[in-house]
């Protein structure tokens, strides 16, 4: 069977490459992948998949960081316009991306695979140095690129969707593959991981595209470690403007709150237990030079190397933000943006798929040490918390090749050989899970 | 002669009202009233002026706060639309928008007379409820509009040109009529006051379209006091980004410095020798959430009652300034964005016009203490205290009356009869001054 | 009768003397003038006055600053080895060292003066340079120095007191004579003006010996004007240590609220209302390098040139104290250590005492100009303000004469002979009011 | 001959408990450890061995936070009162109080061991709860304690002294005892190192009594990691005080400058490289509450896991502490008042001292993973690093016993025992080296 899913991902790799293409070109950003989640759900639909999308899948007061009503609509329209599923398209708007396919097949484990599909606010270059260029698949969304390799995760998810639904029949239990939205950000896990599709689920993976070592040639990594839980958020001073000269003791100085909070902020103190990160990104205030500035927004990030630092750097960071705003009598908003756990990956599910590719897929270089740095965050670490809350087990891997300029780049491109390896790794490790149930 | 004078400004008042409206209409900025001051000059010429405009009547270096170079040709291009007289708009565009008329009678003192011809950044209100909207002369130009009264100043200045051209032959000495641009944000006036042209002055005068008084019914007020010297500064601190999880230690954090920045220049001790004001206006910081911010760019304003209460506050903020940059290893742009002394009105000069008026203006209700608050800044200042400091004398009035909203609101609005007040007492003040040599 | 105080004055003058050189010899500091108090209250007595001292005249949690228990009992051993009244001691003890002396005769107004008594934390300087040290009587309280004139306001006191006595049945209404213990530091006053004994009182003056002007020559000055109101706080900032390498996070810094504070606290705005004061002027923090601060101290004051301008910086500064202390997660503890209104001297007390030394005192130079500036600030400011508040009237005088050295300084001394112009005129006054019901 | 070490030792240890029980009753504290130092001297003088110490063996301009004058003459003095033994006395008063002891044999390597002699600012606690108490040792400089064990490290490196006197004609090369004052606050090292001691050292250890880790009964553990480097800064802002009511700016606020510092002191960025530290830990600031304060003082210190990171934090701490005055025009003062390297331990070092405990001393329980956390600093890192820089080897041990109460506190106190360990561990080693050439 492992030579089965073998031939079946090749066979059907021109296709992989082909949807990962079409997605790049259409890239959407977060909240806003609608014609992306309404095609993969109704790709899902026609295989034969139970299909859950939108609301059904996803609890709306978890979503963070949405873009307004009239960003929505507008993109809603372009969606449209390019080639959405209109029937989807109806149950994603409004920010609910979020589509999943579920095979169950009698008893057995529940497996999910996580799929992240968003882009980022880039625009690409669209010169022939790299291969959107050459090959005329640039983005022709401004201000919309998958520079973080998404659409590859997109058309990888898609591919191991078509080879387990040929497969079906050898599958004992349940297969969920979720297609998450606004991972940029860590914005969109927490609604879905809340929303109880996770509840019986046993095993947990995902994977990221990733640059390859320097002098290593490894094909993938079965983990990841050194990963920040991390919390966004933003905020808003709300003061009064006066004439500064006139009657400067008339305003409510929102900028002066800032400035204390952004000075205090980075002075929380460092912490034993282990990394800590606190970086105020943007901040703009104020609307004359001469007007006592009467608001102040900044977009503040927090971070820690485990989920109990990253509370510490936030319970902190609220404290400061909220004197600050004592301080001159300004009142202040604090929105949460995005956050993200840190990421704790289990030995269990590492070792089975080490065995899988030791035994099944020599041509996979494995890297013999688990784990490899993140440096950063992901909220698939919502999902897979959740998972190990009643006991199930996950991991986060890399699949590493060669990259055309570095993620979050607007020249950003990948070797799409990476999307076979993946496609290959990801069935063959869901097969063994859903088939050899004894072995575990 | 006074009572020719008088009738003159009668006679002409409604083409006075004309030019304020068609001013109105096509509202132009500060260094951008290329419409505005071609058309004063090909007024002068017609009169029989001898025209300065552009580079002769100002030190280049000494312009502050332009706008960059793609602002001035699309506003090049809409001046033309908008009827500019050709031949000036060549001399005037880039920036260099001031225009004097000059007469030159044989000896006798020289006599100059200040005019401000610019617009506010605004969008004018274009209801009905005001005399733009009900009579149709609402800025057609979006984002610029004459809320402050410039338009009626410089119809005022245009027909105080007419009446003294109709009058020349009785003029002993010579009268400069000055219009200067760039009033806002203190930019226009060193350039022009650098230049040479009041080099020989004797008399300065301006004045201002004001609010009246509550409980008061004067029509002029003979000088201001409680007027701030000042200096407008933008600030940019150019540090270097870093991804603020990864490596935040690569970064120069720009924010840091500028955070510092605010703090501290609001932490400028009081002064016992007379008021000091400081405001940082606004801030624009970094580009994203987890980035680093590279640069941070700050408008910020000094002020002091005196010229040397401001000076103590620019030097102290330079400090400041610089203190911050070198904290955290940031480089520093300081730009001076603009600059205004203190106004000391003579009270020599405003005796004179309290005595003009109060023999042949009898109708014109003169405010008898003199000196009346200013609460601000006008780099009208520049001129006079050039002219002030060859031993020339000059004053600063109030032209007051009711105002619909208030200056700098979108709906604001005057009563036009205040444009024949200062038409006829300007024109008088000039005859006497040229004509009565032995009286003062 | 005029002539007559004059004379007594003048005969009681070397006594006055006498008195000022053994309250200067043994100089107490504010609330510890435990001696000075109990041997005015027993002249007093034997003059004839009801004596009210101590808690009689204090309310008690209106006293402000107060030194601790150690610091009073080691004090009051002290003042009984140097010659305190025991019977008075015992009342005046535990930082009650308020006094006064009442005369009631019948109908009439009450009148009421008030003579500071307490000395400086300033060791004296032992030299012959100035008279103390030349005629012997040098503070012999080491940390206690009489430098700034209140041992002269002492002795004017007790000599009019005797003055008045002498003449009590020319007297037609009530005469109170309040000594206030602590004016340095503004301590003092509101817990005797809270108590009562002011609330009958028509007129109240008071007056300070002063340096005099350059190049002027008068004897008073009858009133003062650029006064401020004033507000002292002690600000502590509890937090909690932790090794700054170990455990850093274990920490409250409490330096860290206290630097934003200080920042925070000069970055209140200018107010157009007038002038205003901020002043950290001294903190200590922290026990060790490697330690976390657990604790901040700070000496604060606001000041503003009216009450409402000081309540303006009060109020604003207890907002920033606040949320410093919110930031950093410490505990703030604030102390009101003085209080002061500013100075609304009334013109009519001025005109009052402007015609007694027009008509009856030739020889006393009186300024034409009735205000002088303080510059500073007084707590009989509470004391006027609350006879004020029921329609009395009152005033605060210079007594002007050349010092030696500055206020303040440890060489600190001035020419006796302005006791006698102190004592003369303010009896004449009291007499004046007190006989001439119908003149007012 | 290892059997007779261990039988030397164990018949010396007695004199051992003696020796530092008297150092422990005549706590001295950096800089002032004039008798312990001279009685050092002394004894190894009587063993035969040469004998450097003061100025010889020290460079005068690195030696680091040195009391002032007046302290070091009353502790001279203090020091012959409790028995310093004259003639070494007069070598190491006036802050040099490093002793070395050398025994040079023939051919062979060059071998030195490090003991720190200085004790703590702290008042002992004199109750009996502590062997001190109960055995009457405590100590009897008020303010001075051996609360570190620097007692225990000088009593075993005496006796260490008297056992390789006894062995001498075994030992092939040469052994250097040194005996580092200032320890503590990374003091002294700095200064004993750049002397040439140490430019021929092939081998280089030292030990530090330390609490026995929890479950775990190891006698020692042959390295320490998680050090850190270390720069201890004393800063004072320079300013000009001024009556903070009368002529605020006049003044020049060092207060301001040290609260800026404080603030941005602690917002240096978090370091992807390693553990940072940063700390302000005391300032004292100011006269008086209404004075603006004239100097600021601050003790600070940095941190880092390496001598890098340490120098990331110094060079931006300097940047800061610079940028600070520049802000309000303040003079800064910089003193580095203790400065350590972290510490790097060689493994050849560490296996060597395992295989002498391995083969020879069976009893001495060695913890199998060498390295183990010392989450602090110690100067003996500077020592180390000037060996290790030409090519030399080193490490530093724990030797772990239970400690009566931890150290730095009042009642700390430990088990005796650890002397013997120690002495019996570093004369073997000791052995080891200059005897078994061939074998290393």
């Amino acid at each position: 069977m492992y030579e089965k899913i073998k031939l079946l991902a090749t066979e059907y790799f021109p296709e992989t490459v082909q949807i990962r293409r079409d997605f790049h070109k259409y890239a959407e950003r977060g909240w806003l992948e609608m014609r992306t989640a309404s095609i993969i759900a109704r790709k899902l639909e026609n295989l034969g998949y139970q299909v859950s999308a939108g609301k059904e899948l996803m609890r709306e007061e978890f979503r963070m960081g949405l873009p307004n009503k009239r960003i929505l609509t507008i993109n809603y329209k372009r969606a449209l316009l390019q080639g959405a599923d209109p029937y989807y398209l109806e149950k994603v708007k409004d920010g609910f991306t979020a589509v999943a396919g579920i095979i169950r097949n009698g008893e057995g484990p529940v497996v999910a695979i996580r799929f992240d599909i968003d882009a980022l606010s880039i625009t690409e270059d669209d010169s022939t140095n790299h291969n959107p260029g050459k090959f005329g698949f640039v983005s022709c969304n401004p201000g919309a690129m998958h520079a973080c390799g998404h659409d590859g995760h997109s058309a990888i998810g898609l591919t191991v969707a078509k080879i387990l639904a040929k497969i079906r029949e050898n599958l004992h239990g349940t297969i969920k593959l979720i297609f998450q939205p606004a991972e940029e950000g860590v914005r969109g896990a927490k609604s879905i991981a809340t929303s109880g599709i996770l509840d019986d689920v046993d095993y947990i993976f995902a994977g990221h595209i990733w640059q390859q070592a320097p002098d290593e040639d490894y094909d993938i990594y079965l983990g990841m470690d050194e990963t920040f839980a991390t919390t966004k958020l933003d905020v808003i001073y709300h003061g009064v403007s006066s004439h500064a000269a006139g009657m400067p003791q008339f305003g409510k100085n929102a900028l002066l709150s800032a400035a204390s909070c952004i000075l205090n902020l980075h002075s929380i103190p460092r912490n034993s237990d282990g990394c800590t990160r606190i970086n105020v990104g943007t901040i703009n205030a104020g609307t004359g030079r001469n007007v006592v500035p009467e608001t102040a927004k900044l977009e503040i990030e927090v971070r820690g190397a485990t989920t109990e630092l990253n509370n510490y750097m936030e319970v902190y960071a609220r404290d400061i933000i909220q004197g600050s705003a004592l301080m001159h009598d300004t009142i202040v908003e604090i929105k949460q943006m995005g956050k993200a756990y840190s990421l704790e990956c289990d030995k269990k599910m590492m070792d089975i798929i080490h065995d899988v590719c030791d035994e099944h897929l020599k041509n996979v270089k494995v890297a013999p040490r688990y784990l490899s740095p993140l440096d950063g965050s992901d909220d698939f670490s919502y999902m897979m918390a959740t998972v190990q809350a009643h006991g199930g087990i996950g991991t986060y891997m890399k699949l590493t090749t060669d990259l055309v300029a570095s993620p979050h780049n607007c020249a950003f491109d990948f070797d799409e050989k990476v999307l076979l390896t993946g496609t290959t790794v990801y069935s063959c490790v869901a097969y063994y899970l859903l088939n050899n149930i004894e072995k575990k």
